[in-house]
């Protein structure tokens, strides 16, 4: 029996990537294993879409704003994508998304960085209704991992 | 009846500003709802004040480490504003500042973003005591949205 | 007696550094008080050694990559120096390496910043074997405080 959210994503047309495995020695998510408040903890991810990256380079220079936020939407993605692997599968365990952090390869003439993290921040309201609403930061980088335009973490309060 | 901070508040001179509505499509807080240990997540604030965004650019070319000080406790100011809304108006829940997360907005020879997010961590210990010491990272950072000096995101543990 | 994560530090030849005191007006660690989960939150640490910072400028400028890596294993050591400060110089309280959070200081066309992470994420591994495995970010800076070429900060589950 599908769950309700992934009864959501099929209504939203979604088809979550496989979680990649992460590019160097650490894992993509960490659970807190004891007490009441539990949180599953989501390591940066990147645009991975179909096995590859997407969206190389910095907003402003190759990269346009619309691009940056289907960027960030694909990172979104890989996000629930580690968060349902955290839960077994099971993304209707999720409570919360408490914090997105959001990384923006960027000129140093650009801005928007907050509309940019809208294309993930976006996904998980889409997903989640309120329960998808989040604190978040939305910061310039001038470059990052694998030249990637986007990177973002969060953290989810889990059941 | 004020509360014991609100009186530390005004004893101190300082007139917290209305919260800010986010800029973009998250909130400016979320609280973990159950369990022993709540938190509150702060989403990242800039130098808001009386309705306006005040130093722009980067420390280091248009912005001095004065100002930039200063911009940091606007900051803070904007912190405590919605920890405060977070809290239902009590900041007598705080119970200690875990963490701020800070990032200045400088030119690549500026070194000293210790000095600079200060400008908010005196604030915190100031307010709240020894409940206000905290752990923290401070970087720098080539642009922040909207071209603010300072941006900095907090997680408080409250009851 | 010495604990299980201090002989395994001995077994490795690991001598810890004394716990830095904080470069500005925050606290190097906080931990969270009640509850089922514990937390203690470890402020962005710098690569000291023998008490002075070592590993300054940008990777791929005046830093190769292979010192990165050392500067960030470094890095790491301190985080442990100031995990065991936290816990009354017990580490076998650590249950869990939750998250790093890295900077790198480096150069725009530099995008191996997992490489350099990894200097501290394999200690974790190292010192606290699966417990060690943990979400992280690493993402790029402009320049990070006095100059260093690495900062870090970190949470761990503990009991």
């Amino acid at each position: 029996m599908a769950g309700r959210i992934d009864g959501r994503l099929a209504d939203l047309g979604i088809d979550l990537p496989p979680p990649m495995a992460p590019v160097a020695s650490y894992v993509p998510w960490t659970k807190t294993r004891a007490g009441g408040v539990k949180q599953v903890w989501i390591a940066g991810q990147g645009p991975f879409q179909d096995g590859a990256l997407h969206y190389n380079g910095c907003v402003g220079d190759t990269v346009s704003l619309d691009d940056a936020i289907v960027c960030a939407r694909i990172v979104g993605l890989n996000i629930l994508a580690q968060t349902k692997d955290a839960l077994d599968g099971d993304l209707d365990r999720v409570v919360r998304c408490i914090k997105l952090g959001g990384f923006v390869c960027c000129t140093p003439d650009f801005t928007d960085h907050p509309k940019v993290i809208n294309g993930a921040s976006d996904l998980m309201v889409e997903v989640f209704g309120e329960a998808g609403r989040h604190a978040r930061f939305a910061v310039g980088a001038p470059v990052l991992p694998m030249n990637t335009s986007v990177e973002i973490d969060a953290i989810f309060e889990i059941i």
